[in-house]
């Protein structure tokens, strides 16, 4: 009887969820082929399609992957003590991440195939509503420690920051000019000023 | 010798480019055949064809003739007494713009062609450098007037204000339950705040 060793089934599947990222980003979701997948991630056709059905599939844990990162991550910038500090970390993450040309790629691959494809479209929305929960959460028990005092509503305050997210993005893609890092001493003051943030400022 | 009536030229050529811009919203710059556009307009392909040689300049038109349109406005309010009134009047068009699913589909479709025409690519990043120029002369003026003090450095505001405006369109054709209308108040003290803006607030 084979055994199936669960540590190695994850790391198998993770190297194949990889691999597929990179291929989605550098040459588009419909341009990739899974043969190109089982290349980057160094395994067999035979592998891979034991580990997702069809690339569809593997579009689909590559969205879920991505989603599941970012909850995780705002589930631990709600345990720290300076919630205020984890609202700025965030929009460091954010920073970061659209600094990046293949993030920037792979998630204007998963905005459009979201327009495309229904299943990829409901993922998406709902990833997208979580994040916003996450980051009401956040705020709301920032609010609540004296951390933060937005100057608008919260269910505002949450929207504005979903915006300056989308809007970091897109300018980080369409304007060669815009480097999101350059921007981050203002985006950090702005941000201060419109959440109330509490707390040292000498790092902006 | 048949002459040219200069008004009655200017009324086809908007004619067509208003049915252009209707189209494309409707079914893409791809899926618009000029026929489309012939019939929406009530003209012959003739006459289509005298005021553009083909459908690529009628996509180019489209695009600067909504880059005008932009620049005649960004002029006029920039001849305004109270600069700090022509923001927050930039700000309502921004939120009346991306409010209309035509004018989103419109834009998404420019972006989408800018990506895979150079020719558009080059025509679209010029007029992205010219808004954010007349918003820097818009703000800069103000500035000198005392009628805004921003927070951060005056370039890193534009390029918030950049941030912003794409992120209010991301917003809405990502988002089905984000209404811009319904973000005005909280925008306009954001930006307020942000701007420095001085002046009568009971509008908010």
């Amino acid at each position: 009887m084979r055994t199936i060793d669960p540590d190695k089934h994850a790391a198998q599947r993770r190297a194949v969820l990889n691999a597929a990222k990179t291929c989605f980003a550098r040459y588009g979701f419909h341009k990739t082929s899974t043969e190109a997948i089982c290349a980057e991630a160094g395994t067999s056709s035979g592998k891979l399609f034991h580990y997702f059905p069809s690339k569809k599939a593997i579009i689909l844990a590559v969205v879920e992957d991505q989603q599941q990162e970012t909850a995780t991550y705002l589930n631990e910038l709600l345990q720290r003590e300076d919630l205020s500090a984890s609202l700025l970390e965030f929009l460091d993450a954010i920073l970061h991440l659209s600094g990046s040309r293949e993030e920037r790629r792979l998630i204007l691959e998963i905005v459009a195939e979201a327009a495309r494809d229904d299943d990829v479209g409901a993922l998406n929305t709902s990833g997208d509503e979580l994040l916003g929960e996450r980051l009401a959460t956040l705020l709301r028990e920032a609010t609540a420690r004296g951390q933060a005092a937005p100057v608008v509503p919260p269910e505002n305050a949450v929207r504005f920051l979903m915006v300056l997210i989308d809007g970091i993005f897109s300018r980080a893609s369409v304007d060669a000019d815009f480097d999101p890092a350059k921007e981050r001493a203002s985006l950090r003051r702005i941000l201060r000023g419109t959440l109330g943030l509490v707390g040292d400022d000498a790092d902006d």
